[in-house]
């Protein structure tokens, strides 16, 4: 079968079970969320022998250890996503919640939540997306077609069947979640062009997905991820925590996309600031590349291009460029930055103050780190991405952004 | 010049602008638009001028009556356009508002309601959405770059040199507002494709334009205004409200998006009910066009096609056609509709309660006109548009649809 019909196909199919979360009640779908914990616990040794599969196969593919590593399943790790579902069950439903208000004419107007319908995700071969993303879904009351990285399928065909079994068991049609079985690249345009059949499509992650997102996209899309990030040492920083917080927005873990790419550095601490800076960075094995200016500075450093500038690295690699204003360093960021979460060191109020204001992203930081930009360390309880547009929702999205609203209007015959 | 560079520089004139009006207070804004209101007042002769110019070549190019009637201004309207421009300053204006947690490490988040940034409008040749366009998105603390109906260009261009003048003695930056001086159809793509420039694109239009932005946008688009909308007629329907409201919903202005165009009649009512509203049809004129059961029963009735349910007519034209089951009338609606606003007659509550919860669009109507959807018969005070997507806004959109959010976090050196 052509991949269109197949994900035409698919994607109705879910179209049509979506009645069957959407009009659950809290208890039923939280009672969904349970049965497939345990489904997961009671079906785990099947889950560990496919992903098993999954990594040989990975392995002999040359897949990248960190790939590898994200693929792997572990039985800690499925009692970890267990336990993700049981919190999720404890938080709050937005669906149904809304207000109410009676026109002049008597007209009685309510703007409800509810959910979107059916939301389309496409993400790497990371199984626990899988059932977060599932689970995310169906908390709202919406039908999910997941797309995982193929390397991952035999491992999705395992969850996707045991998360099946677990719906049947509480009476919600099994068909509110469809796996996408066919891996091939075309499945994603397929996905994206499905006018009519997805309500939203949610891609996580890198640039090159987020590219062929943007220029094959017909359905409504939240962009999510990419993340060039910037930490901007000013001239009044307190040096000590800047070296702290730069170490850590680059080196906790640099394959996310909240980790920091480029640092600015103010011209009058740059001399101070910077080989303090590289002495940490060198236990970390951190590559640095920066301007002329930098590089006068730090001699062993390499030098920068605008490449640099433009990269999000995910890995040991800092791009450094010394800028002599705090309007340079705006400008700088906002030039290239992502919109997703960018940071100042600074002991000036008024300096903090113009830099939130004037910063175009989701998390603008002042004396942290911009590792704190997710759903967890934001207090939301879960997330589903972090959106890095303006649209419907801006960084951690929590349950909310998975919904939308409508009007229920009721009158007693009023004409215009 | 090319277009994609003409367009691509007034974008980014308007958007280094941007900051000018982003910044500015609640009070300057609203300084700003009751001085634009003064001057609209006060070019009042020159604007008539221009608008007399645009109407005579509309006139000589063959432009039908309805449209003239939209395009054409008199001191009237431009009082009427200045009175809502007043009103505007009255309204609560939403940016800087939000909310502020403290996590358990001491990070202070702060989420908060800031402008979009740069604004797309693309419209039709209706001068007052010029003004209120660029009004919202003033008030929101948008720039905007307006791009009208090419038969209103010299009318556009008297208006946008007013509020100009206007911005600058209130000390903003009169590129905040940019006209799209240009008016062939490439300035509509290339408005779609200015990526990093515009920051969301909305469209007001017909199905034509809707195509293109679908087709084309590779930025955010907030697709308002498609509008195929339903009047399900229910057995338990009280029939003397039924015509009174179909007749309404048809005929008090059936060139706007809220006017229905197909009704849906339930079997059991359809032999009393239909007789009696084509009696009340034929006083506006409209033509009737049923399945064939809603033939047998008004012979006058012309034979309606699939075309006839997926065509929103913006005219004297009603489709009819008669179905056995609430269900079948939902699926229909499910079927055709374009999420706008869709509408049921019934004593029911529990019929009106599973309408409701089952139809999929941004305002489901229970004994009352489909004609109420719009900001301000909803509350509102004002409406940008009225959104059919559900991402981001849904239904009339107020100011809030113009904002997006920002998270502002602040530590003392905080690490992960």
């Amino acid at each position: 079968m052509d991949i269109n019909n197949y994900i035409r196909d698919l994607c109705s199919a879910v179209r049509v079970a979506a009645p069957s979360i959407a009009s659950a009640s809290t208890a039923k779908k939280n009672a969904a969320l349970s049965a497939i914990a345990d489904g997961l616990h009671h079906d785990c040794a099947a889950i560990l022998d496919a992903n098993a599969a999954d990594l040989a196969a990975a392995a002999e593919n040359g897949v990248p250890s960190t790939m590898l590593d994200r693929l792997r399943l572990d039985e800690k790790r499925i009692n970890g996503i267990c336990d993700a579902l049981r919190e999720l069950c404890t938080l709050a439903d937005p669906i149904g919640s809304g207000e109410r208000w009676v026109r002049p004419n008597g007209l009685c107007i309510s703007c409800i939540c509810v959910p979107m319908g059916v939301v389309g995700m496409i993400y790497e071969a990371r199984p626990n997306v899988t059932v977060d993303a599932a689970a995310l879904c169906l908390k709202t009351g919406n039908a999910v077609v997941l797309r995982g990285g193929k390397e991952a399928i035999a491992t999705n065909r395992a969850l996707v069947a045991s998360m099946k079994a677990s719906l049947v068991s509480v009476g919600i049609n099994p068909d509110v979640i469809g796996l996408v079985e066919r891996t091939e690249r075309e499945g994603v345009s397929a996905m994206l062009t499905a006018r009519g059949l997805l309500d939203v499509v949610i891609p996580r992650g890198g640039a090159g997905l987020i590219r062929t997102v943007v220029e094959n996209a017909r359905v409504p899309v939240i962009e999510t991820g990419a993340g060039n990030c910037h930490l901007y040492v000013d001239e009044s920083a307190d040096l000590e925590m800047a070296v702290k917080v730069a170490i850590n927005a680059k080196a906790s873990r640099p394959s996310v996309c909240n980790a920091v790419e480029t640092m600015l550095v103010h011209t009058a601490a740059a001399e101070q600031f910077l080989p303090a800076f590289a002495r940490a960075a060198k236990e970390y094995a951190i590559e640095l590349r920066g301007c002329p200016r930098t590089c006068a500075i730090l001699p062993d450093a390499l030098p920068a291009d605008e490449r640099d500038w433009e990269t999000e690295y995910n890995d040991y690699i800092l791009a450094i460029r010394v800028i002599d204003t705090l309007d340079d360093a705006i400008a700088h960021i906002n030039r290239y930055n992502t919109g997703h979460s960018e940071a100042i060191i600074t002991t000036s109020r008024a300096v903090a103050a113009r830099f939130q204001a004037n910063v175009d992203a989701a998390a603008v930081y002042v004396n942290a780190s911009t590792r704190f930009t997710d759903g967890g360390e934001f207090g939301f309880g879960a997330e589903i991405g972090i959106s890095t547009q303006k649209l419907h929702a801006r960084g951690p999205m929590g349950l909310r952004a998975l919904t939308t609203q409508k009007y229920l209007v009721e009158g007693d015959g009023q004409v215009r």
